[in-house]
């Protein structure tokens, strides 16, 4: 064997972008999590992220669930396992999502790597290359990353309020036909505590949507990831509950539990259920087992609701403390969303500010971090004066720091541009 | 709110088939996790799996790390975390590399879940429609199923007892260019103990291999899953030492640790790397932080070489007993690879025998479950008279039992068609 150990010898260079599909051009890196590695500095006050709280993460619930399983079903949790996941965790979603009324069942749930993964099942299942999507705008980045790979194309609805003006999608939908020749794939709706708008569609619009999409024979993707993080007024029945048969409903316990063991959930109709699966086999095999095992033992246990219940009295006074802080130091002309749950607000500045030349110019020096608005936008046309603010990661203390940072650079970039 | 609560309602069945996107129609399911389905019953012997053994996971290496991990950095396993993955573990996946002679650095290591999704982040970034992938036939069917989704093509080089013949590469490469107009994607090598024909690339053919690569300009994909599990003979160097501009090479820890973990690495130049993590990033965000930690501890605890001994001198044992009990037990006119590492080996019968009926006619009546040639063959071209058994899974009686159940039955079916 005449093998070259030497570990400094010189590698070719390969040419690589004449090998790479024709797709993967339409790919792009998340802006969010690029700019998320520049916010690493530790004195930095970030509200970019979508991190929930670390100090709230279940911790001691975690150990003991690893150590209940590895010692009562070791064998099973750390082998191979069902591409649709683990069945009392199915059951366990299933029947939670029975109280909305949802007529779901076992069969009709997949367990997912992240709610992420969903997002891209969606994508290999249902996007024709060119085809568009309809979403508001703005709207969450995954998604479009999601879908960008599958070459799709985006047709944007307005959101004001009270989330996506429904009124509009009647027309997005026909322009979708004008411009590419066949229907759109889906509707993407973020319902709940939207990302990053922080509305909350009302039950008159669902019912309006509902009856549009059944009227366009449209398929609805709703994604629910902040849905259990109430703060204040009363739940809205998710729309699956008004059109079970063409809803794609998404959940995940990245926001109530934990990111890190990257669990999410699918909810379809058992005709489309069969796909997914395909898609899935194809694309991991299965979800993590040990993971599944994890969660669903403290969902057995109930653990899950009293962790929520903590979650929301903490992240509610996080949203209290900056809307206070928004109110008493920023300068007039701004405005922000009040959000009734979730993570998010979304805050606007005078026009005469760009919040992406801000963020640069004015938010780093002053050691703060969000995003700019512009990147929740899918075709870069809106967001210019808004901007993403996180409040569940922060303490109070920080939050309001960090709030008066940006007030006190706000009011000075403005003094400047007058 | 008139929410209907009536949870036996009649809900309309929509009509999905024509939501969906093209290459859905390409996307089947895998035909040996529904026959895994089949063998679910108690006393019925399983070859058919390319599972572990479950008596060997190192449950108590996996408890302590669950502990420490949460102990000592909870919050940080239980959070999102990069794209890249875990940088202790990359680092020490690099330093393993280096071993062979391979320059490479921790920039060149992606953490995927399991190496399944190594698979399909290939075909996503890599084929596009039609496009040819040049394999080995038989090939491993996970691969397959991957890239169907991408709507490749296959064209096949035939294996013997050395694996791959490489000197069929180039034609199949000028056969791909003639069929589609443009060159193969890449071409997928199985170098070490073949699934499912239990062959290994000599280093001479893996030197052939990389100059017809080179001359031709085409990428490689080295897919390793069982090269640490040798049982006898020497290690050869894989191909990536040779030609690590072209090589993206594969591995994972579902053979050597625990498939319920979830993860799997993919090696490759930096210039490429970017492109599969912006393709990971619309895929899931990232891989489970919690399972890389635990696998990260394991692996700096020194835990994994002497694990990965043991599981070779019982799973050598397991296969001298198959080799042994099919030279005992079955009739004439058989012949089966003596694979020198990995789980499988891969079993010749008379022609006058197809392996898919004999399974459903005769095996499962015998209660013992195999994998039918024909499923690994990208094309349906071949493996009409051959079948996969596994030798990892089962205990050594059962394996005897197993065999003998078959040599019996074999030779029932070839007195019938006698």
């Amino acid at each position: 064997m005449n093998l070259n150990l030497d570990f400094e010898r010189d590698i070719p260079v390969l040419e690589w972008e004449s090998h790479l599909a024709t797709r993967t051009s339409k790919m792009k890196g998340s802006a969010i999590r690029e700019l998320l590695k520049l916010t690493q500095q530790p004195d930095l006050i970030s509200f970019a992220g979508g991190l929930p709280a670390p100090e709230l993460f279940p911790e001691r619930a975690v150990e003991e669930a690893c150590n209940y399983v590895i010692r009562n079903d070791g064998k099973n949790a750390l082998q191979y396992s069902s591409t649709e996941g683990y069945k009392p965790l199915r059951k366990f979603l299933a029947d939670q999502m029975h109280k909305y009324g949802i007529p779901v069942k076992q069969e009709n749930v997949l367990l997912t790597n992240g709610s992420q993964q969903a997002l891209d099942l969606l994508g290999k299942v249902l996007i024709d290359p060119g085809q568009y999507v309809l979403t508001g705008s703005p709207t969450y980045l995954g998604a479009i990353q999601a879908w960008n790979a599958y070459q799709a194309n985006f047709h944007t609805i307005n959101l004001d309020e009270e989330g996506m003006v429904v009124d509009e999608v009647e027309r997005a939908y026909e322009k979708a036909i004008e411009d590419s020749g066949k229907p759109p794939a889906f509707i993407y709706v973020l319902p709940n505590f939207h990302n990053p708008a922080g509305t909350t569609l009302p039950w008159k619009r669902r019912q309006k949507l509902a009856e549009i999409a059944t009227k366009l024979d449209l398929p609805v993707v709703e994604d629910d990831p902040y849905g259990k993080l109430r703060y204040e007024g009363q739940d809205v029945p998710p729309i699956c509950t008004l059109i079970p048969e063409r809803t794609i409903y998404l959940g995940t316990f990245s926001k109530t539990l934990s990111p890190g063991l990257r669990l999410g959930w699918l909810v379809c109709p058992t005709s489309l259920m069969t796909r997914f699966v395909q898609a899935k086999q194809g694309c991991d095999l299965h979800t993590g087992t040990f993971a599944q095992y994890i969660i669903n033992d403290i969902c057995q246990r109930g653990l899950l609701k009293p962790h929520i219940n903590n979650l929301r009295t903490v992240y509610k006074k996080r949203r209290d403390t900056m809307l206070d802080a928004l109110a008493e130091f920023w300068p007039e002309g701004c405005s922000w969303t009040r959000p009734e749950g979730g993570l998010f607000l979304w805050a606007r500045v005078p026009t005469s500010i760009d919040t992406l030349k801000f963020f640069n110019e004015w938010a780093l020096k002053e050691n703060v971090a969000y995003v700019p608005g512009v990147n929740f936008y899918p075709n870069k046309d809106g967001g210019h004066n808004a901007m993403r603010l996180n409040f569940s990661y922060a303490p109070e203390e920080t939050i309001i720091e960090g709030i008066r940072r940006l007030g006190t650079a706000l009011k000075k970039a403005l003094a400047q541009n007058a």
